[in-house]
């Protein structure tokens, strides 16, 4: 008898074993969600970033980043890129712009590359139709995309909003194409139309252009804000997933708050009466806006009861725009101070960004990492996450997981180098940081490099977060080796340079 | 040592119960495929529905259709609706158009009654915002649609071209609210703008109009038909499902070969040979056009190794376009010939289809069913098709599953009245069953009613599928038989009348 009921109790664990191996395939895998924000600057919110609390962060609300801050952890010193496209690009294939080389934003028309005419640069064969998951389209970079992965191994994706990936004509030009099973919202345009359902979003007949955004006659006319509407949808699409407890990845990429700064009429008058022009309390409304949709998200979450196993990722694709032919007017390059310049720059303001990451039970609540981490590193993070161990990419990773800081906060890396890179014109006037510049830190060095001029600055972040005392004549050495350090990383991805519009020739890497 | 072996059976046996349980939930269940053609008449196919091959079916190519049809059952008394909305309304909720009261096409401009203005009758109150899962939304039927059972039942369901199931600014414009989980190039739109990838398929800027198709931007000046574009997506969006083993449900609802009449080049010179005008040929690429789609996904689901899996159901939403305003011209009316008349009309040219479905094991290849079958059908039946036994609907449920029909292609049910019912205006001027006609079908015996003239018609189909010998004079027992049955048709669902202009009194029902 006793042989009997080793052999029953061999049998029912052998039938646990099996049940558990059946119905889960391995330990339930956590969804995913990125959070994604458009042009939003490292100040644009009231959780603040920096040490103190400055008065832009009084200037703004978004309760929602605050909750979502306790519950996780705070990256102090995040960076993207300083355009969105190659944000966006180096999410999607864990690789850096210098080597993904889509270094400008590309424009809807294929073919079309956006840099502005130079009277000393012509522009350089940058990849201006963005990514493509195919072989044999001109000008794109080939890569196996992040979602393609987390679908092939059975991740529920989703894309809902600002795609911006690859121009019309092109197979990047839709989220499909790129592993999302659900695509609403996103096309090859960068920006909206129109935020205003009053508008149909820019599809009115004859007047739509190629940012009109897509799929949304549901809410024409309906008094419903663009960023409402996009959360309705992201919303609805992972329903069906939870309910059949298959994992989901949700890229819930907001136009919100990109250009045409339009007023969100929720929050308006509040941001009147404090005392803001009509034009920052708009675009302080869509801050307010986007930060609503992240709390609609995670008490959807809660609600559905899978909170607890839902990693939120919250992030903006570059700095704050400020530049004078924009929102700057006589502001310009002031908007997300304490940090130098603003969107499309190599300085801080336009590359720092608000990063936040709830992973329940791995990421402490409420603690804040200082280490440094940058957009390509989203892809190896999240496969990682996603339990996904062995997989094989067209492309060459660049990004590091940043999971070792999720799991301590204190993980210090400084001989780590980030790289910034901008062959480009991208808007018609120079600006600080603004238009053929590379970038690199190391550590709390920061030296910056213009190809127009052949010069370098030399930054020490841990003291001058504003980038305002040049040290590369003082610290001579330090400079030289952050130049051949650049050099160096430039090098290693072959990354292309300006060239000389009369002598036809490369300016060379920085020496 | 016996019991114990019994014992050890029964675990085993026990453990192979759960994995079967556990992996399926059910026996496996069939993918199903709705392959719905806009505005394609009963002859426009080189597969014959009548007892002979016609010119007509001459004219046309369409080796798909043959191949399905070899591959499964042909129905040759299948019917529609006379017009788009009122079909596709009947499809998803499973109710007659008098009943379901969305008896004209939908405009994408809400509250935008599409009927022509009359001199004798006023526009009734029908549901002319179209079909609405949420309550609440004037002019909308309120029904629990289809793929929001499917998809509640565990299939994947992708829409996939034309929805044209609501006006834009209602829940109804959308296919992810009425249970779609995938959703390309569906809108509030009955007909594209363009069929040319030259022409973004309407999307040119300061030209798109509420026509413009959206979603196809990859294919944005690549050469690629609009039909072709369609079939790539639905075989993109149905490879996770097939990869992933779950059933799933697609809707690939062409927008071929609604007007504009636009030539398909790959297939135009052979037509232009043969002898057809300019207009004529281009249709007919239209048609050969679609039926290499159909070829496709027959292709695609072999190669996949689920062909023996999936069900494929062939259909249009009404009869070809034939009126003179259009398409007709000088052959007006003559498009459907044998039948009489064309798209709008209760004839049996507006509303008989091409129907064939593919049932790999259960509807016998190559046979052929005369039992006529009505579009509410298709609800009933395909739930049980997927095995979805209980469900609740807001709507009661009209149509009959024609499952005993692809048992036995002999099945005969003469009993069951089929209704038409359209108390609206379609076209500026009224043509054969066109504007204001009711019909109703029991046996061989068809009836028609005009609300204009208050004259009724009656024809037996089994020697007049032309209608073109009035019976009533003759067989007036029928013929009063027939109208009673017709009105207490419409009694049932309380059917919306025609209402005098100038007295504001509804002319009531047929007596």
């Amino acid at each position: 008898m006793h042989l009997l009921l080793n052999k029953q109790k061999l049998y029912i664990s052998l039938l646990f074993t099996l049940f558990s191996i059946i119905s889960n395939g391995q330990p339930q895998r956590p969804n995913i969600v990125i959070f994604m924000v458009d042009d939003m600057g490292w100040q644009d919110c009231s959780l603040p970033f920096w040490k103190e609390k400055t008065s832009l962060n009084r200037q703004f609300h978004t309760p929602s980043m605050e909750k979502l801050a306790a519950e996780g952890m705070k990256f102090t010193n995040a960076y993207a890129t300083p355009v969105c496209t190659p944000t966006r690009i180096s999410m999607l294939t864990g690789m850096n712009a210098a080597h993904h080389r889509v270094t400008n934003w590309t424009s809807p028309l294929k073919d079309n590359p956006t840099d502005n005419s130079d009277q000393q640069f012509g522009v350089c064969s940058w990849n201006y139709n963005g990514l493509s998951p195919r072989r044999g389209i001109a000008h794109t970079v080939l890569a196996t995309p992040l979602p393609q992965l987390l679908k092939d191994a059975g991740y529920f994706t989703v894309h809902i909003g600002k795609a911006h990936w690859g121009s019309n004509g092109t197979p990047g030009s839709s989220p499909a194409n790129l592993g999302f099973m659900i695509n609403v919202a996103g096309n090859a345009a960068g920006h909206p139309q129109s935020y205003l359902s009053e508008e149909n979003y820019g599809n009115t007949v004859g007047k739509a252009g190629l940012q009109a955004v897509p799929d949304l006659q549901e809410y024409y006319g309906s008094g419903t804000f663009l960023t409402e509407a996009l959360t309705l949808e992201a919303l609805k699409a992972i329903e069906d997933p939870i309910t059949r407890k298959q994992p989901f990845f949700l890229h819930l990429a907001h136009y919100a708050v990109h250009v045409p700064i339009m007023a969100d009429k929720r929050f308006f008058q509040k941001y009147l009466n404090n005392g803001l022009d009509s034009i920052e309390a708009a675009y302080a409304t869509l801050i307010e806006g986007m930060d609503k949709s992240l709390g609609d998200v995670m008490q959807y979450l809660k609600k559905k009861g899978v909170e607890r196993n839902t990693i939120i990722i919250f992030m903006s694709d570059n700095g704050g725009l400020s530049n004078p032919g924009s929102r700057g007017g006589v502001r310009a390059y002031t908007h997300n101070l304490p940090l130098k310049a603003g969107k499309g720059s190599v300085y801080e303001g336009g590359i720092r960004e608000p990063m936040i990451v709830k992973w329940p039970g791995v990421a402490k609540p409420g603690t804040t990492a200082e280490q440094y981490v940058i957009i390509e590193d989203f892809f190896p993070t999240i496969l990682k996450m996603a339990g996904i161990k062995k997989y094989s990419t067209l492309q060459k990773i660049d990004g590091i997981s940043f999971i070792p800081v999720l799991r301590n906060p204190d993980y210090l890396n400084n001989e780590r180098p980030l790289l910034w890179h901008t062959p480009n014109k991208w808007i018609p006037n120079d600006g600080p940081g603004i238009n053929y510049f590379s970038a690199i830190r190391q550590g709390k060095w920061k030296l910056i490099y213009s190809y127009r001029t052949g010069k370098a600055e030399l930054y020490d972040l841990s003291v001058d977060i504003g980038e305002q005392n040049d040290l590369s004549k003082s610290e001579t050495a330090q400079s030289q080796k952050m130049i051949r350090l650049l050099t160096a990383e430039l090098k290693k991805y072959n990354a292309q340079v300006p060239v000389d519009k009369r002598t036809g020739i490369a300016v060379g890497y920085p020496k």
